[in-house]
Order: structure tokens, then C-alpha cells, then sequence
């Protein structure tokens, strides 16, 4: 089980590795906020996502014979490049199992970080789970799951903690976070490292309409999932539901989830675009989308959004400048 | 004369105004390159770009009386920003005098921040130092000039000290330090803060091919001025020279100047996009295009590109993206 002493010790593993991402802002997006807006821009950690903290923790923590026998996990393409990339540095081999769908800057980008890239269907028969099982046995390959791993979420966590630094020196010290929510990895690692560091900071997860399992899983107060796994641009955090481990966090933890749809994330890109000159993808967006466009659900005098990836394909992004810049 | 001394000062004032901007990096670029290359995101920067440092470290070094007059500043558009907000965060007002032809973001923003916007014809009779001097003379406003300021390049300066303290972070204590030069306040304001904090980082100016002023003018010893003075996309660094004040410094401190063309600046725009998740106009992005395109020219085994700013209209980064990404 994860904790803030886990949180702490995965931050020195990751020291001079990870990056401190900057928290960002701009008067522009404060107005359209109607509050102050800060937006932590994980788009900028090492391959262009959140999820190289995570992976690092994960590698980082395994004993030196495990290492010398690889790591395989299963990704829609972050957590993916962050294992790729913290194994090749640490002189391992890994293998990722991606859905054949993913975009392609992220399949490839995999593959160019040293890892071999197993594609699967994502409306097959066999789960990314199974895919991944089977090769971790056959190849007695360790399996670094993408958030029910209680390293994983304590290499997430490491976020929360500079997010409770940087807070207060901006001066703020309640405020509502939002992060971007697949199966809560991230969400469940800030809410515990703001917990011990900075309680009146509290999470919001937030999803994409139609895949808002966690919001709904929050309300009922049990584990619900979403009908559908794939179809929306917010690839990065399409889950079928919370993890096991990560919804009891979230559900301690956290407020209600906020749900944005899909144009608003691209109008969310458009303005990271222009206003704090950073590169986000749809389900990177979909928390700046949130505090934007939704602020009557938001508590506060500021909010700080958690911008949690940049992998997007050129023609999608184009796409959203070509509409809403 | 801006001195050590003044820098320092200037950091102090900037402190909690002013963004330490990250170093960035990719094993991608680094082999495009053929070495580690950092670039110093100033992008990322208030208002779009570094000018802001200097915007701040002028104003700020005004007198109570001075700015209740006011500010006037003449800027293709970053200086405009920079000066504009910082004015704005002072409560002093700001005129700003800028060419017709600079883009439609620059001077929507600057008219944003609270500026009282003067467009002139970059071909038209009266160059912009004059509309300013008139502008200032008949208001009581101090002029804050570009680069040809000691408390400007004291502000651009500020960069400097932190790219000293990242790049001994990282390990680099010897390197070519590639910074986008128009009339040099920024070249020499890091060259000053380099020479006194890290003498073995050694300042090359980037000009893009047709206005490369500085880098004819360092080969000659002497002021060289560019045969035309519009008509790139890499607006944000034309000027017509170096300055009077600057290249002394420059002449003193610096390597050779390197030239990039508009395409190599349109390209480097695309990999920024794509391995950084950062968002850089042509100017901006022609010391990345130097230290990717032109490594043969360049020494040493690491490299730091400072991107000077991000204040691009969304359909030319498009087209970078179409073409390049």
C-alpha cells in the first residue's frame, strides 16, 4: 500500500532524473476561469508525460536480478514511453503491450526508446491483462501495471509533492487540483502525497463524457465501469474502470469528478497554445478543459490543473488550432 | 553599463515575478544533434518570451515619479509584451509603438495587457525610434528601448545566471550557449552573466540568413547594418544592427554568429512541437535550428539552445507541423 513515506522515497530514487515541471499561467486563462488558474505542465517531464515518474519508480525498485530479466506492461502509449524509457537507463529490456489503435507518435516513440512493441486489439477477445501475463511468464518478465502498482503510484505521487511546494509559494493554500483520470494512478498518488503535505489542497478527478467510470464510481461509492474502452480522443486516460487499489485512495480522497467532452479538450489545447505555449493532448486537456469551461463545479479562489501529457499526433492538433486558436 | 552587479540586482527584483524557465532535453534531439543539447525554454516565460525579464527589470528600476508618467516602449512584439505587463503589474501606463506588419497575436495581446497600441510602416519614412522619441517626448514617458538599455540587458542577463546554475546542474561547465540575437540585449546580457558565473559557456549569436547584422558585424569588427529590415517570418529578431551599447559586449564575449534559414526555423518549430511539448515562433526557434542543422559549425560536446519565445500565430505553426511534423 502505497504511502507518503513510499511517495518520498520514490522522489530521491527520481531526483536529477524526472524533471520538476514548471506550474504555468496565464492572465488570459485566469478571465476565462473567472479565478486564478495554475497549471502544472507535465507535458514537459521526460517523454512528454506524467507517466515517466511512475515507470522510473517501478524500474528503479526492483531488485537487481528482476531488472536483469526485463519489465513488460501494458499501455495506451504514456505509461508505455515511461517505462521504455526508465528501463533502457537502467540496462533493461522491456516489453510493451499497446492497443493497435494508439496513435502512432506514441507506438513509435516506444519502439524508438528500445522497448519491443506487442500491438493488440483493443476490441479482441483477449484483455491487454491477459497479453500481458502470458508474455511476463513465458519470459519470467516483471509486470509494471500502469496504476494498480503500489510503486506506480507512489512515482505519481512524487507530482503531488511539488505541487504542494509550488502551491505555496504562489501563496496558495486551498485550492481544488485537477487531474486528468484514467485508472487514478496520478490521482490517487497527488491526493496521498497532498494529504500528508498540503491537506487543503484536494483532487478532482476528471474524465471524458462517456468514460466518466470514475466519476460515476465515486458517487455510487463502488467500483463502476464504462460500457465502451475505446472511441474518444482522450486515448491517454481511457480505462475501463478504477483500479483496485486506487479507488479506496480516491475514494478517501478526493471530491466528485468533473466530465468534459471532447471539444472542449481540443479547445483546451488550443489555448495551452496560445496563452502558455505548451503542447497538450486531448486527454492531457482535459483538466485546463474543466476549470475553463466548467467553473460553476469548481470551489475556490484558484484551482490548479494538472496538465498531464503532450503525445499527440500533428493532425490532431493541427486540427484543434485550425478550429478554436 | 550593465555590470555583474546590475544583473544580480535585477534578479532580485524579478524574484517571484519572473519564471525560472526549465532546461529541457530529448535523447531525440540529442541525436539529431550529435551531442546533448538543452534548450533553455523561455517560451515558457510570461508574456510569451524572455522579454518580459527585461520589460520588468526596467520598469522596476524607474522612479516612483517616472512611473506615474508612464512607459513607451517600440517592439516587433515581445518587447510590447513584456513591457505591457510589466507596466500593467506596476500600475504605470504603457504606450507601445509597433510595426503594422508584426502579428495579429502580438499586438492583440499587447492591446490585452492594457497597452495603448501605435502601429507605423516598417517602409514608411519615420523609422520607430523617432515615432518613439516623439511619442515620449510629448508625454512625459520614459522610453524603454529593446536592447540598447543597461536595465534591459541587466534583465535579459537574469537568464543567464540561471542557465549557469542548470548547466552545472546537469554536469556542463564547458559549452556553446546559441541564443536568437536581433539587437543583441539578450546575447550580451547572458554573455555578462556567464563570463562572471561561467566563463567556460561561451555565447553564439543566430540570425536568420538575410538579416544576420550581428554575425557580419562581429566578423568585421565593426557595425554592419542588414540591406532590409522586413520580410521574415523570424520577426521577433530583425533589427536593423547591432546596438551601440551591446556590441561592444557582444564583440568582446562572444563566438561567431551562426546563420539558419527560414526553413530550418519552420523545422526545428516541428521538432520542439513534437519532442519538447513546447511552442516556438521562427525566432524563437532558430538557435534549436542552429544546434540541429548546423552541428558541424559548432563546438564541444554539449550544447544549450536558449528558445527566445512562443508568440507564433496558430496558422503558421500549422504549416510547420504539415511540413515538418
Amino acid at each position: 500500500m502505497t504511502s507518503i513515506t513510499m511517495i518520498e522515497a520514490a522522489a530521491a530514487r527520481l531526483k536529477g532524473h524526472a524533471r520538476v515541471t514548471p506550474l504555468l499561467s496565464s492572465p488570459f486563462l485566469d478571465e476565462i476561469a473567472g479565478r486564478r488558474l495554475f497549471v502544472k505542465a507535465e507535458c514537459l517531464q521526460h517523454t512528454g508525460s506524467f507517466k515517466f515518474r511512475g515507470g522510473w519508480s517501478a524500474v528503479s525498485a526492483l531488485t537487481e536480478d528482476a531488472r536483469k530479466r526485463g519489465v513488460i506492461a501494458y499501455s495506451s502509449g504514456n505509461h508505455a514511453q515511461g517505462v521504455a524509457a526508465a528501463a533502457k537507463a537502467h540496462g533493461a529490456t522491456a516489453v510493451i503491450v499497446m492497443p493497435a489503435d494508439a496513435p502512432q507518435l506514441k507506438i513509435q516513440n516506444t519502439r524508438d526508446l528500445g522497448a519491443e512493441v506487442v500491438l493488440y486489439d483493443r476490441a479482441g477477445r483477449e484483455s491487454r491483462e491477459a497479453v500481458g501475463a502470458r508474455y511476463a511468464e513465458k519470459g519470467g518478465l516483471t509486470l509494471i501495471k500502469p496504476y494498480d502498482e503500489p510503486q506506480v503510484i507512489a512515482g505519481q505521487g512524487t507530482c503531488g509533492l511539488e505541487i504542494a511546494e509550488q502551491a505555496a509559494a504562489e501563496g496558495i493554500t486551498r485550492a481544488e487540483v485537477l487531474v486528468n483520470c484514467g485508472g487514478g494512478g496520478l490521482s490517487s498518488g497527488i491526493a496521498l502525497a497532498l494529504e500528508a503535505r498540503a491537506p487543503d489542497l484536494r483532487v478532482r478527478p476528471v474524465e471524458p463524457e462517456g468514460f466518466d467510470d470514475v466519476t460515476r464510481s465515486l458517487a455510487a461509492g463502488e467500483i463502476r465501469q464504462n460500457p465502451s474502452q475505446s472511441g474518444s480522443i482522450c486515448d491517454a486516460i481511457l480505462t475501463p474502470q478504477p483500479g483496485e487499489i486506487t479507488f479506496p485512495i480516491l475514494s478517501r480522497l478526493c471530491g466528485a469528478g468533473l466530465v468534459i467532452t471532447e471539444e472542449e479538450a481540443m479547445r483546451a489545447m488550443a489555448l495551452a497554445f496560445l496563452r502558455l505555449k505548451i503542447v497538450l493532448e486531448p486527454g492531457g486537456a482535459a483538466s485546463l478543459a474543466a476549470a475553463l469551461f466548467h467553473p460553476d463545479k469548481i470551489d475556490g479562489e484558484a484551482v490548479i490543473a494538472v496538465a498531464t501529457g503532450g503525445n499527440v499526433d500533428a493532425a490532431l492538433f493541427q486540427e484543434a488550432l485550425a478550429r478554436y486558436a
